[in-house]
């Protein structure tokens, strides 16, 4: 993982197949469960996904000097909500998709019943994994406790909240005091793009920018469960709170950029390329990055973030070479 | 607590209000979280329910010396978890219910998609509790370990997955090994009653009795749960294996009781007394205790195991008075 031309490919290679194996086997559900949920639990878990939630756990401990072993516990779990919101998310009454990871959303496979008790399944199975396998009791309850904030109500299920409405919802519009600030700084005094977004679903205000909500959405719905990954896997392997923040200045940035190039993607790709529907956030009126700034002040923004990650991680070395590498692939995928 | 003539009302008069306060102070979510969804999560949390699980943590640490205060976390976990569980159970593609504890469901107060988050919700806050507000960290994540298990797969989930099936999925049989001890003496070898049952819907087999299959369901959709209150309860007070495994065998029999009353309680009560609607069951071809034993043969079953229930727990002399008195209510509740 030291290496500076390590490429992305490298480190699928390198941490796909174990992080693989880790799920198949703590997903092997004996006593008890019943073989339909299994299967729907296996079948969403383990499809063929780019993982980058559990890699950012195992790059995050190696770039502390610690070892992959003790931090795949921490990979299963955050792999395990991802899989679970994914099942979620897809519902007829959330984002109604029947395409994911270019097969059958698990609702559609299955049924919707079991859909709902799959993701049900999954998150406490991801708190349980935590519990038993990550020591010391210490580090295993600051997880459980880091976990359960980044996926509750004031992060992933609020923000997918208020993505369901458009935007519209938004909570508690304070929650954003913390996100996207190299946005922010740009953004916040110029509200001219607000007219430049013809499905702008929420009311334009002196105080709220669009982008300010949209990147406030984000950092909850998809930015909370990245930045705890790298916090989990650095946590696991005893990091100082100094190498914390960094890898939370890090995780704030590149979750930020992996939104923007997923907006970016869903306008431009083919849904072959994407294993699921693209063009809906535009047949939804939904707020996107390019439907706010436009596709290439959006790049550039992505790019910018993406900069500023992995500027965050110089302090760590060539340790860090995987998150650096991890952060290119984000914006790459989208170019 | 300790006096013998206390009366269930004693009991919801002393521990409800105090249950309610610290649940309604738990689910003041600031920043992030979005008003409808919060206000979802609160509508189906704090609405007027008979607050068993929290009342058994509370009685569980009264049962082995403890203090109440200490145990409180974790009995609004539980109730957390309740309130997920009900959420999720009534939504139209699993019972399609439309009323709840008197009220509209969440589903119909909100809308589907703002009841999934809700439940959604609900689950990660209940272990972010456990982390940050139980110590020392080794009964924290002790509690985490062992809530999880309860909720997951193998247990609630895999449970519900198994009823919505109505007995048919039933997962592995195996996991009724420890299940319904009293209940299989009497009728592990007796399958006469199988076809006294005519909605039953599996093919019955000499080697699994209809009884055996619906104990199994049950233990692990309502019966974990029970379970994991009392263990929680025990656990952060410092009880000992004994009072652990006393606690164990009572929560046992005292979940399989409940879970006869209720099904009692559907074929007997009015919408109005249950506050949710009755006589589902039977149109929903569902196994039952009734439909397998008969009502009369239901009831003696429900009064022996709250009888042994009882018993359990005798070693701790007057201190599980409490204990006593909310197993006699639930099965006076179905007389």
């Amino acid at each position: 993982m030291q290496n500076a031309t390590l490429s992305i490919a490298d480190i699928a290679q390198s941490l796909g197949p174990q992080i693989d194996a880790a799920l198949d086997a703590r997903t092997q559900l004996g006593d008890g469960c019943p073989t339909r949920l299994r299967e729907a639990m296996r079948y969403s878990l383990l499809s063929p996904g780019k993982r980058i939630r559990p890699m950012l756990v195992l790059l995050a401990a190696g770039a502390c000097g610690g070892e992959i072993e003790p931090a795949m516990p921490a990979a299963c779990a955050v792999e395990m909500i991802h899989a679970y919101s994914l099942i979620h998310d897809d519902l007829p009454a959330m984002d109604d998709d029947d395409l994911r990871r270019g097969r059958a959303t698990c609702h559609k496979a299955f049924d919707e019943a079991t859909a709902i008790l799959a993701g049900d399944a999954l998150l406490p199975l991801a708190f349980e994994i935590l519990a038993r396998q990550i020591e010391p009791p210490a580090t295993a309850v600051a997880c459980c406790a880091a976990l359960a904030h980044a996926v509750g109500a004031c992060n992933m299920a609020g923000g997918q909240a208020d993505d369901m409405e458009g935007g519209s919802g938004r909570g508690d519009i304070k929650g954003d005091k913390e996100t996207g600030r190299q946005g922010d700084k740009e953004f916040a005094e110029d509200t001219s793009f607000l007219s430049l977004s013809p499905c702008l679903p929420v009311s334009p205000s002196p105080h709220i920018s669009a982008l300010r909500l949209l990147e406030s959405i984000h950092h909850r719905k998809t930015g909370a469960l990245i930045r705890v990954s790298l916090r989990l896997g650095a946590m696991v392997v005893g990091a100082n709170a100094e190498q914390l923040a960094a890898l939370d200045d890090y995780g704030r940035r590149l979750g930020l950029a992996f939104q923007i190039t997923d907006d970016l993607l869903d306008v431009r790709s083919t849904e072959v390329e994407m294993g699921k529907r693209v063009g809906k956030d535009a047949r939804r009126m939904k707020l996107t990055f390019p439907a706010i700034l436009g596709l290439d002040q959006s790049t550039q923004h992505a790019r910018q973030l993406v900069s500023e990650a992995c500027r965050a991680v110089a302090g760590f070395g060539p340790q860090a070479d995987g998150l650096r590498t991890l952060a290119q692939y984000v914006l790459e995928r989208s170019l």
